[in-house]
């Protein structure tokens, strides 16, 4: 028997092949997913769902002329090895040749780089929209998770989207779960659809305007050639409800797909990751020391937009949080206005989200907190350089993000120790809107309690007082900062004044004119872009004055699958970098 | 016959009146409210339809035991009236007295400050699960509007209502208009649900899992307080649906909708503006401007986000510009996330709208559109200290917000010639994204034509080359600059040089590096706060220098109602103080 994958050079290709070698094509590119993501790790359950309905897709409609949005595109494993790169899922050498999300620079078959989620149909809708203002004719597809439904750009463009009047396809590929279990009214309404075989009256999508085909089996591929085709040229947008196995073909994953939606190295058999676990990390120290504030106290309450694993709740310790404990679903939006409802009638909310996410919600930060003073925690999470990698999760933006918000107090811990103390304090106070960068990428611990009264703003801790040159190490760049110092002293045999500023969003002034006495170079370490970031503030002060300053921190790029030495040292923030542009300034 | 809102000093004091009294109310409160508006200006036809329904929940509720939320709460007048601050509606001295929109520092029975819109249901949740938590049992009322409802925060947290489990009301004030007509399919549905009274099957609030009332006759109090009662206490979550007339009992804004959305101070025999028209405005000059090239070029399209007034598009050139202007609605995330969308299909988006606003867009911007290098064309309204002077509507966090995310290419034009030829340059290529920050608040003319290539990314404009200081005054400040700099010519005879930065986003190193030689201070000037602006990333150039730097612009905090003059006073931004500091720097 012939391996069809290996005749599939672009999506024309499929069209030759009769439903049998469809079915075919389906077990050799399951197969040869599992395979792959056993030893790069990546998203998994989504991909393995998804394959029918890609097939089906590609089968029915002319890619790239028929145009197709994968939300979220964590989804896109087995389009791309449909448009010529299947080379990158079957040849080990070429693993890291492409990225796991669609990307226009690997294919014309790709429209967009996506990361988010909740995108695509506003996206389609506008390539839609350009299609017609153009007078051109080819379907344009959007494919969107359940899980993705929930986010308000999603439903903003499923609102829109009667109102172009032509031709656009919103797929929705319903594996009746997010990353986590899914919450929210539609989901129940998106079941009660399933249940009757997408005849229920009161339906979501009808009710927005749209059309609605249901294909009850979406990893049948007949089936969805059939609703396909049915939809193909369509002159109206119309929604095709399939409902897919999550993590399909493979059984482990099948019953556990919270923990198979992205995976590591695994070994196939037994499903056991290939590395071993790399002890405590700062989610599960959040979830820890949050259940032990939970007991205590029943207004304390965790908020997560659809990742509860980030701030380390498991299963099982979602089962001990209870009710405090909500899970939003993807809607960062309501996420932080409802935190803000929550502080204001007096309970204790703590949301926690990643950096790239956190931008979701920049306008309900500034209006439904901030201007309130609503005294809400966020925790914001890989908000680093060692954080995620792919362009469109890179964590290094969020202090040019959110500590040019108006009172809101941004504090960055170096330790663990820290890390709690501010949290604590946070959820105890009741003046400030908090947000704390989560130290990243190691745990640091003293072992010493911290008692800092973190109401006294912009108070800076002097660790180190020297003379001549002084260092603001802030959060994860402490230890840069402490390695700097040393280095210095080893050289000179001068101590430097070494600074944690903990605090992102001030200055503390008075101890910055103090330095003006005895220090002719400040030195300011950040792990982010440096455009309106911290050290920019501390310049900033000095401008005026004969203080020279080196701000230290990123270039403001979009960075992708990066080394993140490389970024380190392209942006001079090595050791040795730092102390040559020291010795340059002060000879 | 007395006048019974003298006796309303508490919503206790309404429970005391019978059907016939309440009524009467309703006419003195809409009586008061156009007599009040028609001096001060503000939001008349939201206010005109909700008098009965405000009348009618405090009537049913106990606030501020019972906690209701305004949507926007540009519709609180009547609510403020009946909750002890009626004197701010009746007396003319204390006209001023009160801001247009809730504010807890004003009463207890406002609970946030609301100006952006879509909010009222997260923030309700929010109260809910705090009174959950605490084992309260007071009922939580969002009051929403039909227009708000398309936003993606009021669709994420009409999908979360349902998981509470609990009381919450969710009256929906359907007056069948947002501020221009509403656009989306679900008005569809509200149209469907209206002509049924309420029964059609398919209901989106339904689809939702929420239980649903319905009143045909929101002007009704008695049928009102019927709904009110009947869900007083409500142990889920339940939309009450009321159809209101907007602009009810003022017959000219019964007629023109849109145009008494928001009123300046008129007549009230003729519905005239009592001050007349102040000529040419960049709202105008883009609607006219696009128009042409709309003309030229079938791919030109304008996108607002239901406010088609900021770009200058009246209901009858919205006609003209037909199928190339789309209104998405009250839906930031999906328009811009569209723009990309058309930009990459081949089309020319141009979106338009407040820098207050925009902020609700700030991922968007970033992933939809920067990362995928969209050539999507962004004109930021009101982004002056001069624009809109509410605490939510402010628009000088703008430049902190967009400039420091990568590839954006953020314009400053100093003049209406400079504007259009950024425009038209931005719309025309098709390498980066660009916003264009609208001067405000004059239309500064030269007569001159612009012939600049903007897409020499970064290359300043050296206006007049001096030495000794250099001001580098951006957009709106450049006649601040040219002040600043005539004033130092008539006092030393020494010209300094000034500097038209344009590029907000970017620093011309090679002309900042020029200025070493013969510059002992550079002034920088933006019309926005100094945290994570333009003068920073300036003085960051000049950090490792000696050149000595003062950035002006505004302390981060946020306005209320403020006089512009004196803002400008307080942050040192005078011709006066600016000599005094360069005095102080340069002996």
């Amino acid at each position: 028997m012939t391996y069809i994958l290996n005749h599939i050079n672009e999506p024309q290709d499929l069209k030759k092949l009769n439903g049998e070698q469809l079915n075919r094509l389906a077990s050799e590119i399951r197969e040869a997913l599992i395979k792959r993501v056993s030893i790069t790790g990546g998203h998994f359950g989504p991909n393995l769902g998804i394959i029918e309905a890609t097939i089906a897709l590609h089968y029915v409609f002319n890619s790239p002329i028929d145009k197709m949005v994968y939300d979220v595109s964590h989804q896109c494993y087995c389009h791309k090895m449909l448009t010529g790169r299947k080379e990158g899922f079957l040849d080990e050498s070429q693993f890291n040749q492409f990225s796991g999300f669609t990307n226009p620079d690997e294919s014309a078959h790709d429209y967009f780089k996506i990361g988010h989620t909740s995108t695509s149909i506003s996206l389609a809708c506008g390539l839609a929209k350009a299609r017609d203002l153009k007078g051109d004719k080819e379907n344009i597809i959007a494919v969107i998770g359940d899980g993705s439904l929930s986010g308000g750009e999603a439903l903003e463009g499923l609102d829109y989207a009667l109102e172009l009047q032509s031709n656009l396809i919103i797929v929705v590929n319903d594996n009746d779960i997010s990353i986590a279990e899914n919450h929210g009214g539609l989901y129940q309404n998106l079941k009660a659809l399933r249940d009757s075989n997408g005849t229920y009256e009161c339906n979501l999508f009808k009710a927005m305007g749209l059309d609605y085909v249901f294909v009850k089996d979406g990893n049948d591929i007949e089936a969805l050639v059939k609703a396909f085709q049915s939809v193909k040229d369509s002159t109206k947008p119309v929604v095709v409800h399939i409902c897919t196995q999550k993590g399909k073909g493979y059984s482990i994953a099948e019953q556990n797909k919270e923990g198979w939606h992205y995976c590591a190295p695994f070994d196939i058999e037994t499903g056991k990751p290939i590395a071993a676990h790399a002890g405590e990390n700062y989610s599960s120290i959040t979830a820890d020391y949050l259940l032990e504030k939970m007991k205590a106290d029943p207004t304390v309450i965790a908020i997560t937009s659809a990742g509860p694993g980030i701030m380390g709740f498991s299963k099982e310790k979602r089962k001990l949080a209870g009710g405090q404990l909500i899970d939003v679903g993807i809607a960062e939006e309501h996420a932080i206005g409802m935190a803000s409802g929550i502080a204001t009638n007096g309970g204790k909310p703590v949301y926690g989200t990643y950096s790239t996410f956190l931008q979701r919600t920049y306008d309900q930060i500034s209006q439904d907190v901030c201007i309130n003073k609503s005294p809400v925690t966020i925790l914001v999470y890989g908000a680093s350089i060692y954080a995620m990698r792919d362009i469109t999760h890179v964590g290094i933006y969020d202090i040019a993000m959110i500590s040019n918000i108006p009172d809101l107090v941004y504090l960055a811990p170096t330790t663990k120790e820290e890390y709690l103390a501010m949290v604590d304090w946070s959820i105890e106070q009741n003046e400030y809107p908090v947000a704390i960068r989560v130290p990243a990428p190691n745990v640091i611990s003293t072992g010493e309690k911290v008692e800092i009264d973190f109401g006294k703003l912009n108070a800076y801790q002097v660790k180190q007082k020297g003379s001549k040159v002084a260092i603001l190490a802030l959060g994860s760049f402490y230890t840069l900062g402490e390695e700097v110092a040393e280095k210095i002293t080893s050289l000179t045999g001068e101590k430097p004044t070494l600074i944690n500023p903990i605090y992102v969003t001030g200055v503390d002034e008075k101890l910055m004119e103090s330095l003006k006495k005895d220090h002719d170079l400040i030195i300011t370490l950040e792990d982010g872009i440096l455009d309106g970031g911290f050290g920019e503030k501390i310049t900033r002060f000095y401008g005026p004055s004969d203080m020279k300053v080196l701000n230290y921190g990123y270039k403001k790029t979009f960075l992708d699958r990066y080394n993140p030495e490389e970024v380190l040292e392209e942006n001079r923030l090595t050791v040795e970098q730092i102390i040559e542009d020291i010795e340059r300034l002060i000879k």
